[in-house]
């Protein structure tokens, strides 16, 4: 029985600009066998708007609700912690903290900045946090598939490093964080164990998602995939499919279960 | 019994080009009492020469075989394993692997580089790890003191992300590696057990040399010390003393004993 699909973006929906083939109709299938959606991205370097842009280009009618972005949970942590964020993200997602309180103690939140990291900024946020900053990170990926085709570093390594040097936890508010998958989840509600989680990240998406308790979760061979990847992280994926098109053959099929 | 010391340089010896108040003064009168000294560094923003200038500066007479860096014990790593280093250190450091030979398999050589640590620097390093070079780390310390008197992000920081990102576990060259200790004390015929440390850094030179087996390690106040260090790292400091003179008459009261 499944009665909810978490779809990651990235890598499963799109790779850049251009929908991964058949993602379309394979997300109108599901749509059409009457399954609620949710889209959980670890994608920092895009508002959320300019997310839900990119999949009406794609020709996918999708809400605002329906999607999750690490920065939204940000926000809302630090509004209800009572912190002001020192930002080390990417140019594009700073407007999505703009309207925000300063003046509060900080909290250092680290996206994927890009070429925004370097060694004055990082050093700059390691001050802030043997000054008594709590951090925060949005996403904790070893890495992301880049525009030349080719693995390169995500924010995991920046955030690791600055944990290792601070000596804190870092405070996790996109996947794998379990508070992260839940509440995606409540939006629709849907129990773990009728929910099944498809992205192209073996570690973050499918076993972070199976940590957190999701019944399901299905690795799928597209976007940042490299071979074996299926068998480098525990849990394993329930499934290993080929694409997002395989993956919601087995939804549909595992839902009339 | 006390029969070989090993000694810090940055925070211990001097801070910046400034001698810690009475270090040359220690340095001499364990010379005077005939005790074997080895300087062990982990600095990786000079060349050997450069420090052994620093030191005739402030007045020490020291050879080039009583210092020992990580970036001499990478040189000696990679033409033992025949490797070229694909290079992330600090520009003063560049020249030490000057004319080391090119067009071998790769090994990553991890430095403390200061602003050369940018996004486009780490994600060369990165592809080339995932492409099947070694990772190694001439230091993996967590923090320096700066020239501006506060904690800075060190190599170490850098080093545990490259290794999260890759999967790859780093070689580390200095300290608190076991054969870099070792590797100073074998050239004054120093059994651990008639060894000593003094340090700056609770975690890399003090509880580091424990760890690797020596018999004592004394933590200064100096330097990058910062209050209750002595109580953050396994093992804790033999004795913790207000600075380089303290250490020395430690050290020369226990070589009587």
């Amino acid at each position: 029985m499944i009665s909810g699909v978490l779809l990651d973006l990235a890598g499963v929906i799109y790779d850049g600009d251009v929908a991964v083939p058949g993602a379309t109709e394979a997300v109108l299938r599901l749509r059409d066998a009457g399954l609620p959606i949710r889209f959980v991205s670890n994608t920092t370097r895009s508002t959320k708007s300019a997310v839900l842009d990119r999949l009406a280009r794609l020709g996918l009618s999708v809400t605002a609700d329906e999607v999750f972005t690490p920065a939204e949970a940000a926000r809302q942590w630090l509004a209800e912690h009572g912190r002001s964020p020192h930002l080390l993200v990417h140019p594009n997602l700073v407007q999505e903290f703009d309207d925000l309180r300063s003046g509060l103690p900080k909290a250092v939140v680290v996206g994927d900045a890009g070429e925004a990291f370097d060694y004055r900024t990082l050093n700059t946020a390691f001050r802030e946090l043997i000054a008594g900053a709590e951090l925060l990170a949005l996403a904790p990926n070893r890495t992301f598939k880049d525009a030349d085709g080719k693995l390169s570093l995500d924010a995991g390594a920046f955030v690791i490093g600055l944990e290792f040097a601070s000596q804190k936890s870092a405070i996790v508010l996109g996947k794998p964080s379990q508070a992260f998958f839940r509440s995606a989840l409540a939006t629709m509600s849907c129990a773990d164990a009728q929910a099944v989680m498809v992205g192209d990240d073996a570690e973050t998406d499918v076993a972070g998602a199976l940590a957190a308790g999701l019944a399901h979760a299905l690795l799928v061979r597209t976007g940042k995939y490299r071979e074996g990847d299926e068998k480098r992280f525990e849990p394993a994926p329930t499934a290993t499919v080929r694409d997002i098109s395989e993956a919601v053959d087995w939804v549909i099929d595992a839902s009339k279960r």
